[in-house]
């Protein structure tokens, strides 16, 4: 508490840190590439994790929970799967005091145990679909880490279904893309650009892979969740077929998805401050804090007022009365701002003489006065309205930090001197992605879905392009 | 579904075996110990977790999440701790493709990840009590396994609080046990004997451990959750000292508590008959499953008023509606018996007529027919029975089924020809309670808190004793 945040414009990634470790989200382990989630980071995961479990509960799914371990054999059975994660790995080569016959990776993501099980369980077109998921820890290892935004451990949920035809999954595919979309702006209120991954950046093993992507305040991209078409790759490598309504017998198709703690990540990066993190009321564990402000004189009084008004909005809000003694009423201002809390609400001797309280939001500063008997809906306007206003500022800031480049000299010149999404035309080939990727560090985040259709000419090699892709610097 | 699940009169084992694999609730992996769990299994466990973390947050309890991996040279710093664990543990020595400098363990359990944290964390008495739970994986390399009882992978929770004395830590030890109490006998409605472990039983670098023990149908006892009053053991192993308000430098204390995916299997070793498991009302993720029963003539009718029920109830309950044409009412009976759903409401014209459904309560089979229009108040009225029912039955088998033993032969008839708790007069000395268990395979569950004090001999060497102690044969 005692240190001072970097501010933003003094060094964005120190800014970032701070607010992480300042703010008590999460702790550097002693284990390289660990995170430790500390509870108020823990908080915010469990708020995401409840709302999406719920959305993936109301489109049909269920949770289910597989071995961490994965034999060797299996990681190698999908060429293209253990070609992206098996240099990755973390193996395990001893158990219970013994060498193992067969090392076990540690899952990097599980399509492979999880098809090893969809074969026994699949026979029958009446089988299908599967559409299960997982909360689970996976294990990735990185060389450079960074706190939630790329650590060798990390929590995500995945996603692993099974259905009988090729448009069945790709209509999965889609409506679990339109799931994280909701989430990441209707409870993250963080717009992102919906659309396909180039082939060079999709998945290990997929067909394609579709991706929500936003712009966090830097103007950088975040990646912050993923939805792989496998089409029939995964049960082909694990010989998965099952019997169709005519009597044939054909290799099952396969989704799988996934968004992980990166996403706190992206939370802060999107609407964090010089004071700290901002998080949108949907999901805050704690939305309101109430901090009395009394003089020995006043004490009594405010603290009876205080109470009152503590327990009239206790049924209706996640809230917490701040009455430690030992700490000033500054001191637990800038604490409370520092995690984020998206509403104070301050009671002095004045607010009780009028019935009122001071509300101040975290997002604006803003104070306003309100009427003890209006309060509830009162204040649940203003949290309504932190929650717009928050999608809002994010959505204004991706827009004027969207540029819409034909020159490539003219792309260059704006990654060197500004930086944010650029709109550009690509011929589609994988020469020249890589081309830009190595002269600017940029990357195509995706193909949006709502892209125009609009004739041009490929900024690298001039070929014809039918629409723009989205080239940016990322996470 | 096929199959038929194995009476316990034949096999209880077997019966055991075949309720979790033919109930779907969980399935053995391709990797050796570590078990899948299916959505029916998993449905219980994340009732089981949404309601302890409610009664941990309750009793003042945050969420946080630590490493996965733990150094060796932390495991082996707390000189118990490391003979109780390291030789079960699977060991990482690859990492990235590299062999490691350090190997790193994969957790058994997290006293020294989280010790190591506490270190940096804890500075003044001012930064405790410290009061973290942990949902997550761990994983003992077992040689003998069982679904759910056993494995070499299994979910849990563990709690790791710091505290300023040795009586606050006290006070936590008892809270949680309480805490686990309450939880196996109003959601489980599993009875339980609440006790202290005895030394050579108690955990690996505690002080002392408390645990709940329950009985399971075969008379067998079942661990079913431990709270451990580790001292100042981690702290010193670690180095984990506060200042404390009169200005000295102290240890501080801790203490560790879990439970694991094994209540899935005591919920099923408690409840379930030779139809399958039966879930606890409080625990189902299904409460109620409506099935209606229509012939072609009659399905409009039956279908309407079904529609009109499920609509009725579905703002009060879990319930689900199977209305799948492909399988006969029969079938569906067995299926949802199988996997527990307490109660099956039953729709056909007869019912229709007279403005009714019969339901059928899955313990006792009894069938109750009621009125459509006091309906949502008789369901919840029969499933609370439902609930005290349960408890009440396993209470009454646990009281059947303990002995109060004094003679040393007779507690060896009894272990040969019955089963069961006995409760017997103890010395105190490892001596005699290694005796024991070699001799009987008996081991002591717990000396329970409420034993009445009662001078009595030792079974084994005739010694003092001052009350009796809980022996049986263990899962």
């Amino acid at each position: 508490m005692a240190e001072r945040i970097t501010p933003r414009s003094e060094d964005f990634n120190r800014w970032y840190t701070d607010v992480v470790i300042q703010g008590k989200l999460a702790d550097y382990s002693p284990v390289k590439g660990c995170m430790v989630i500390r509870p108020n980071g823990y908080a915010i995961w469990e708020k995401m994790q409840q709302t999406l479990d719920r959305m993936f509960k109301e489109t049909g799914h269920v949770n289910a929970y597989f071995p961490l371990f994965i034999p060797e054999s299996f990681m190698k059975k999908e060429a293209e799967h253990v070609k992206g994660f098996a240099p990755e790995c973390a193996v395990v080569t001893i158990g219970g005091g013994q060498p193992l016959e067969e090392a076990l990776y540690v899952r990097p993501t599980s399509e492979t145990i999880i098809w090893s099980m969809y074969k026994k369980w699949i026979m029958s077109y009446r089988d299908l679909p599967i559409l299960i998921n997982q909360w689970a820890n996976v294990v990735r290892w990185e060389m450079r880490t960074r706190l939630f935004l790329r650590t060798t451990e990390f929590l995500w949920q995945e996603g692993h279904t099974a259905h009988a035809s090729f448009e069945e999954a790709e209509e999965e595919t889609r409506k679990i893309l339109e799931v994280y979309r909701k989430f990441a702006e209707e409870y993250m209120a963080m717009p992102v650009i919906t659309g396909r991954k180039t082939e060079s950046e999709k998945f290990a093993g997929a067909l394609h892979t579709y991706s929500i992507e936003a712009m966090m305040q830097d103007g950088k991209a975040l990646q912050s969740g993923t939805s792989h078409h496998l089409g029939q790759n995964f049960a082909k490598a694990f010989d998965v077929t099952f019997q169709d309504k005519d009597g044939s017998v054909k290799h099952v198709y396969a989704t799988s998805w996934g968004v992980s703690t990166r996403l706190v990540g992206a939370l802060i990066l999107t609407h964090g401050d010089d004071s700290g993190v901002i998080i949108p009321p949907k999901l805050a564990q704690v939305q309101l804090v109430i901090i009395p402000i009394w003089q020995e004189s006043t004490r009594q009084k405010v603290s009876d007022f205080t109470e009152q008004i503590y327990q009239k909005i206790l049924p209706h809000f996640a809230v917490q009365l701040d009455s430690r003694d030992q700490y000033k009423p500054g001191y637990k201002f800038t604490e409370w701002e520092m995690i984020g809390v998206p509403l104070r609400i301050e009671i002095g001797p004045r607010d009780v003489d009028n019935r009122q309280v001071t509300i101040v939001r975290r997002d604006n500063r803003q104070k306003i006065s309100v009427g003890a008997d209006s309060l509830v809906p009162q204040l649940k306007q203003i949290l309504d309205q932190i929650q717009q206003d928050l999608f809002q500022k994010a959505l204004d800031f991706q827009k004027a930090n969207t540029y819409s480049i034909n020159e490539y000299e003219e792309f260059k010149k704006i990654l060197e001197e500004k930086s944010g999404f650029i709109e550009a035309h690509w011929c589609g080939s994988a020469g020249c992605e890589n081309k830009v990727k190595e002269e600017t560090k940029a990357t195509i985040r995706n193909i949006p879905f709502d892209r125009l259709k609009e004739m041009g000419k490929c900024i690298i090699c001039g070929k014809d392009s039918e629409g723009r892709v989205i080239f940016a610097k990322a996470y």
